[in-house]
């Protein structure tokens, strides 16, 4: 598998699956088919052999489908899950404590570290996750090997924020700050941004459009 | 123009376009060049061209360049930003009390005109936004002519509250919840997993990808 080859919406349908394939561990399930999978998550039982295809996952065949324990392991693998992954939240405001407290993350593997803000003290923190100063930021991430920070910071406060996190090593920025960062050599960078994303669905309900646009 | 054939990627760009025009506009300029708004969010001048062309958007030229104000006028009609666009918050916890205190909305046009919650009584709303029971849903709704709701519920009660907010006449639905919702055919959704967004950006991470997925 080439790495570069995958696109986005193909790797969130393998997280999709890997999602579904929990659930139906959790049910007794010891196999399944691409039928099921697709079922599941919207797409063709043909989408699924494809996806899994692409991201080099052979295991298991039409007739008598996948081993739910193989496939896991294969999507795991694929994913990174083998690896705990660690998160930082930086801005600890009501955005970053909402996402301190999403109960959606899955329940092995992902896992946020510490939160940082410019007054720590201020914050009403959860006290599962330790809140720090900005400024030590670099040691944390290099004492617990971060390498993927959340950024939930004001618009005012993004650039230089987003420097200060390259500076202490962190590879990946998932940016929910109104301002739109752009990828460095050293750091990616996927902006969520929650207006534009509503302006989208404004559009597309305004012009009636009966499915998402691709 | 025919807004089937728009993709998602130019939508928002269209969307980041109008946002860097208002801040030219705001600092007193009068014209401006494909390369500058390139520049500004990281594109080429082609692109832009060939974005705003793809709208229908002709006005300005690659010698003169564009009129801010007929560009903005032209920009804001296609994403229907002649009418106030209504939103309602359903899930009033921490995520969906963040949204309704998010600061990134542009100041002009999008407005969040109600939250809904099971229980209004416990939730700590800021004071701009009342905050209702589920069962009053339909009423606003169809009361305000609103058509998009974002919905911040628990992965648990996501599919019920989907039905509620269908019903109640919403086309539209931003999904926070970390469970899949799919469109209906009177009702699109946009899903926007964090857990998922983290996921492939642990995978872009850890295959040293240097530019994010298309």
């Amino acid at each position: 598998m080439d790495a570069k080859n995958v696109n986005r919406t193909s790797l969130k349908r393998l997280s999709n699956y890997k999602n579904v394939l929990y659930k139906l561990k959790a049910l007794g399930f010891v196999k399944v088919f691409s039928d099921n999978l697709g079922d599941a998550i919207g797409v063709s039982a043909a989408q699924v052999r494809s996806d899994l295809s692409k991201f080099g996952i052979t295991s298991g065949n039409k007739k008598g489908g996948y081993s739910i324990d193989e496939l896991l392991d294969n999507v795991k693998e694929t994913l990174g899950k083998d690896e705990i992954q660690k998160v930082i939240v930086v801005g600890c405001g009501k955005m970053g404590n909402a996402i301190m407290n999403y109960s959606g993350f899955p329940v092995e593997g992902m896992r946020i570290v510490a939160g940082f803000d410019t007054n720590p003290t201020m914050v009403s923190s959860n006290e599962r996750i330790p809140i720090y100063c900005l400024d030590e930021m670099e040691r944390i991430v290099s004492e617990e090997k971060v390498r993927v920070a959340i950024m939930t910071v004001p618009e005012s406060a993004a650039a230089q924020v987003f420097d200060l996190v390259q500076r202490a090593g962190i590879k990946g920025v998932l940016n929910f700050a109104p301002l739109q960062l752009r990828s460095t050599e050293t750091c990616l960078v996927n902006n969520i941004n929650i207006a534009l994303e509503l302006e989208s669905m404004f559009y597309m309900v305004k012009y009636s459009l009966t499915r998402p646009l691709s």
